[in-house]
């Protein structure tokens, strides 16, 4: 009978962090980040298509969340503050270990073109899911845009800072984030 | 010895998109692309390293005029009229090739999630090219993001409103998507 694993699915990626950041992502294979977890390689598989899919797991839930939340802002909210509903929905899926996981996936990233392409694509699919959720409540194709890349720079942007934090909450950081990028858009010359 | 090729290149991208329209990106070989451009693989290697880089040729020789384009601005030039004096250099590099071509390769980039992540890397790469080149004016970090992510955003709207036209020249549509967008920001709510 299978034991049953807490965390594993964290624990497969802190492992996987680890390896990328000691000895690079292309060296590293799914067999050692199973074995660095302590769980098989079939566990692997139950959680990730691959160790390039790892990083960038949760997507399709993070797009819902911020879809979802962008549904359900208030009649008549603006661009902006749907993207924030959104923001603050999404924020609910992170936890302390994404926190401190942040910087060193950002470092693995950085290092890897295989990564960085995988990260970009999860960026234009973020915007891609809170652009078609604004324009389903009716903003403008322009707007809707606009607003979607708001919303991934200040989750970006929050993310890096709640990184340097003690906090468990994501969402402060994200709003705040967005907060900085309205009044600085306003400003733009 | 061998003869003289006019265009060489770009009869490769018109070949390649084509065949990426007619069988698919994945189905198609770098030897079928040679052939239906008249050229010899070896004249395909010479102006790419494999099919998928075909498509964003020009990302370094883009990002370097946008860089240009930024750094030259008029001392105390705001940022997004740094970004507008990049996107204008940027768009020198485009003729009506590319105007034609630009639905063609829409089209196919939706198409194959490889493509798609080449071309997510490639605005990633532009939008740090700016991000940096305004830095480097003295725009704070906030200020340079927004912009770069502005400017992006404006060369893609841009092209895609110049793809409806007969003009020869790209500049003033992404001009004017610029123009849009920063209306647009300034009403956000």
């Amino acid at each position: 009978m299978a034991r049953w694993e807490p965390g594993a699915r964290d624990r497969l990626v802190v492992a996987a962090v680890d390896l990328f950041t000691e000895q690079g992502y292309d060296a590293t294979t799914v067999t050692e980040i199973a074995e660095r977890a302590g769980v098989t390689k079939s566990t692997f598989f139950r959680h990730f298509p691959d160790k390039r899919e790892l990083l960038v797991a949760g997507q399709d839930a993070l797009s819902e969340l911020l879809a979802d939340g962008i549904r359900e802002a208030p009649e008549g909210s603006g661009a902006l503050a749907c993207v924030q509903a959104g923001l603050e929905r999404a924020s609910t899926m992170m936890g302390p270990t994404n926190r401190d996981l942040g910087p060193r996936i950002r470092a693995a990233v950085a290092a890897s073109e295989a990564l960085q392409e995988r990260d970009a694509l999860k960026s234009v699919g973020l915007a891609a899911a809170m652009t078609d959720a604004l324009r389903a409540r009716g903003h403008t194709d322009l707007v809707a845009h606009l607003a979607a890349e708001l919303g991934v720079l200040a989750f970006k942007r929050g993310y890096a800072a709640w990184a340097d934090t003690e906090s468990d909450e994501l969402a402060p950081y994200v709003v705040s984030a967005l907060e900085e990028l309205r009044s600085a858009s306003a400003a733009l010359d």
